[in-house]
């Protein structure tokens, strides 16, 4: 209710301010709970919960809703602010706002945190996963929790939807895990997904993929603290969640960036790399200080089963050409030539597809230094794209 | 002396079979020992060793020497068989051997372990490194042992080189790490390199190669077996070793070869991936058993030393363009531009400079699944521009 009414102060204020774009739009989190989830696997778990938000204002007939799916690392902050002091607003706020290609004058968007999300310290994030007390044991699930899959995800936002009373979507979107929830989305359940717009994702995890996802849980399987996920209460994993966490950074960022931003300059001045093994150049260190940051906010088993959903992941669970003859909607696919996560081969597989099985698409590429994370933070690029799919 | 029967024993069989390329080059490893060598960072180590070995005749006037730099994972192994038996020859035996592109019919061809050689565990490597046994304390050296640079690689090579009466090398040569050692040596050493082959490496570490390394290095620091480099005599880190030599195969291959080698077929028959978190892909589990395999004659040490190494590593021990204003050899550099080690715009940048510089410049491109791998194991594409650079 308190986001409609967010929704709503946001358009006032625009009107009030006349400068649509220059206005933060101020949104809250809610819960969304199921009292019974069944996943995939057949496993029911009880009391399952997650945080979502919305902007904008549902219409009557509950025709004007768009879904915003969230990436490996985030949560269902995808536009607007909290409080108008917040450093910064949510991941998509160039793309999603009153006057924004996703206009919320016009729609309501809403985003939900997805089951095992990553950031259970983050108090804005509800999440359900092995970090949970399952009410059965009165104790943190740990690996006792089920695998989940991208499908899952979709699920638990489904219910969530439908909650609203909305039958059908506008469209759904989403960059990177984000896009491989879209495809779920738009292969499951066709008939509820007006659009589709899958940004820096494919849809179906490759060979090459599931490999380097192994790379990033690696350092987390090797940390004594891990336990075999047994760590609640004790010390946590999180030298090997730091460690995982900054191979996730560097991966979602190209060479263009690591080398114009810091070149081969040591960490410390007068701290030569060359004078002993643990002095570091300043991309080290600062790529370490930022997984050690995370890492605090983080839960490793979350990261793993984070891990094994995007491995399992092929949109409507067969294969890549079964997707794209279950899909209806309209697909805008957006990608970056340099993007090392889901390089642009894969990209091109998805696109050739599901061309072949006669889908409407349109593929536009985004540019910039960052690879892989210039579809989260240079979205502004592909608004006319955005603006013209959503208006046809 | 042995190495060189070995390469006359060579060319003698091909004589008599009359078919060159088939004929097995019988060589034997040796090993070379400086009683005193200091470091470029200032440290005098003693008893300094490493093993090496040659293909074909050192000429009366010693003119006719090509000395090959072996790649991160390798050893001077380069060409032809220890035994007839032995399943594979030597890594660029497509390229060195009587008859071939590197013709050990006409050159003699020299290659040495470099310091800090990854692989302690097999018996045809000699190297010096933490695992070696300092000769002051009789215990190893474990993090007592210096930060060692490709500059000290090539020092020690150099210090063999000259043992050999050798006052000027026909060629230098060598892939990825060899690669590195290569820029290094024309750029250190102008004088006694008559021509550079640079295979898939570039004259400089930059931010981004210095961050993937530490991606590299990762699962071994986590490891509660490294025990700050401490486990000689006790249970050594190869979990982590494990984890970071699967790192090392992934990112030295391509998405071409794992994607078209594994697909998505599961580790084992009837063991869904998707039933339990423990159940692998077929990639997974094949990339996990090499790694632990390598890991069980590799030294996690000396694994951190190379990373090191690499990381440190600008030819010359200024920038590239330093480097470049001091080569003085003409160069051939060859890359696969699907690298994912060595990405083809670092190799531009290394082209561009040397042009620039006015160096004479020769690249070719060669193909492949593999990536990085192809300058290793698809050698034999370039193997008419290694003969014309030769004869140039």
């Amino acid at each position: 209710m308190k986001g409609w009414i967010a929704g709503v102060l946001g358009v006032v204020g625009v009107m009030v301010a006349g400068m649509a774009e220059a206005q933060d739009l101020i949104v809250e989190k809610k819960v969304f709970e199921l009292p019974s989830y069944t996943t995939q696997g057949g496993r029911t778990l009880k009391n399952v919960k997650v945080g979502w938000e919305s902007y904008g204002t549902l219409n009557a007939d509950k025709s004007n809703a768009i879904l915003i799916c969230h990436f490996f690392s985030a949560n269902s902050h995808a536009a607007g602010k909290y409080a108008v002091a917040d450093a910064a607003p949510g991941y998509w706020d160039a793309i999603i706002g009153p006057g924004k290609a996703i206009d919320t004058n016009k729609y309501f968007v809403l985003s939900s945190d997805t089951l095992v999300n990553l950031n259970t310290g983050d108090p804005k994030v509800t999440t359900t996963g092995p970090a949970s007390i399952d009410p059965d044991t009165n104790k943190p699930y740990a690996l006792d929790f089920p695998v989940v899959t991208i499908g899952d995800f979709v699920n638990v936002q489904k219910a969530l939807v439908e909650s609203l009373g909305i039958k059908k979507l506008v469209m759904v979107a989403g960059p990177s895990m984000g896009a491989l929830q879209t495809y779920e989305w738009a292969a499951s359940y066709p008939d509820m997904v007006g659009k589709a717009m899958a940004v820096i994702g494919a849809a179906e995890a490759d060979a090459q993929l599931i490999a380097w996802l192994d790379v990033w849980a690696a350092p987390i399987l090797v940390d004594p603290n891990w336990n075999k996920g047994d760590y609640y209460g004790k010390t946590p994993p999180n030298a090997g969640l730091a460690k995982a966490l900054t191979v996730v950074t560097l991966q979602a960022n190209h060479g263009d960036w690591t080398n114009g931003t810091f070149g081969r300059r040591p960490a410390k001045e007068g701290e030569n790399p060359g004078k002993a093994l643990g002095n570091k150049f300043q991309v080290q260190s600062i790529l370490d200080n930022a997984g050690e940051a995370r890492a605090k906010v983080s839960d490793a088993n979350h990261f793993l089963y984070l891990v094994k959903a995007n491995q399992l992941y092929a949109a409507g669970g067969k294969s890549l050409a079964d997707a794209m003859s279950r899909i209806k909607a309209p697909l805008l696919i957006v990608n970056q030539p340099k993007d090392l996560v889901f390089p642009d081969e894969m990209i091109q597989r998805t696109v050739a597809e599901a061309k072949k099985a006669g889908r409407d698409v349109t593929h536009v590429t985004i540019q910039g230094t960052r690879g892989h994370l210039d579809g989260v933070i240079s979205m502004k690029q592909a608004e006319g794209a955005v603006k013209a799919f959503l208006e046809k």
